[in-house]
């Protein structure tokens, strides 16, 4: 059984995968296709190992610079200012935003010890005084979301001609930009406000 | 994107798992130390290539025979009727059984075509006849289940001195045993009856 138990343990690992669910898991991959399972390895062991943080926004992908940074039907104006990679996959998703991205790592958070040294943020600023028209900044719409954005807002304050927007509050407050769904997430970019 | 995407698209077949959390388990992996993701594409790798069923019960296991069949400490005149490989670890977990198992890969289901050939009977009958005293149908309590119960009971009514019991109804009806919790499953096996 130790076989079956360590693929047990280790899908157990997982967030919100409980005993339970990564037994269930375990058993159904071991009574799919072989090849199943072993897809799933395969891609595991080539996401970790050809996956890193785009050299220029941050987001995490098997190319670098990642494709939006390098497709040239991106509008280079506008740098949209996320927490986490997986937020770009959402805003992507809701089809209404054309322009780059720009992923903080996380956002400020005194309690957890996070301040700006912390966060992605000496690059942005470069990209930023480079010449950009508008940030958008789409920090999630929590506590530490909005002080971030407020935080973000004050340091851009002497770089000259920049807009700087936060999508409209269309997101519930209080949630997690990852998961709203793309209508939300089109309304709260098409009613974008000035900071 | 492609490599993320990959991830994200097979995490996302397995049952249970839909897009958003496949996409929150690949970022999650991918944030994580990439160790963690190694262990598990490993177990993967390993569980398929190691784990076979059991040729004497059919239980999933790295070893053949299983550790059960194998284990000098269990009861060899019990044989312990299950649909599946998972039920056996559930059944394990209220610890009040202490003989061996047999694993049919499934019930009688005429409406999916799965018939008696279609089950491992033949080599549970080759079992019994070599002088087991006492077989517990521990099908699951559907109607399935109840059926292949009862289809047993008939098949052994000529293999002699073979005691038949079922674990007593604290199961609930038309549930899963995979999933029932251990005392349900001890009291059940304390209080099984005669067929």
């Amino acid at each position: 059984m130790a076989v079956v138990e360590d693929l047990v343990r280790e899908l157990g690992r997982l967030p919100g995968i409980g005993k339970k669910t990564a037994q269930r898991l375990a058993y159904y991959l071991l009574k799919a296709p072989p090849e199943e399972a072993k897809r799933l390895a395969r891609a595991l062991e080539r996401a970790v190992d050809e996956v890193r943080p785009c050299s220029i926004c941050g987001h995490l992908s098997g190319a670098d610079p990642c494709e939006i940074c390098a497709s040239t039907r991106r509008d280079p104006n506008q740098v949209c200012v996320v927490e986490e990679s997986p937020d770009i996959a959402a805003i992507e998703k809701s089809g209404r935003y054309h322009g780059l991205y720009h992923v903080l790592g996380g956002c400020l958070s005194p309690l957890d010890g996070i301040g700006p040294d912390d966060l992605n943020i000496a690059p942005l600023m470069e990209r930023l005084r480079s010449g950009v028209a508008e940030m958008i900044v789409a920090t999630n719409p929590s506590v530490e979301g909005e002080a971030t954005a407020t935080y973000l807002h004050r340091l851009v304050a002497d770089v000259p001609g920049l807009r700087v927007t936060r999508p409209a509050r269309g997101l519930p407050v209080g949630g997690d930009l990852e998961y709203a769904d793309g209508v939300t997430i089109a309304e709260a970019f098409t009613g974008r406000r000035e900071m």
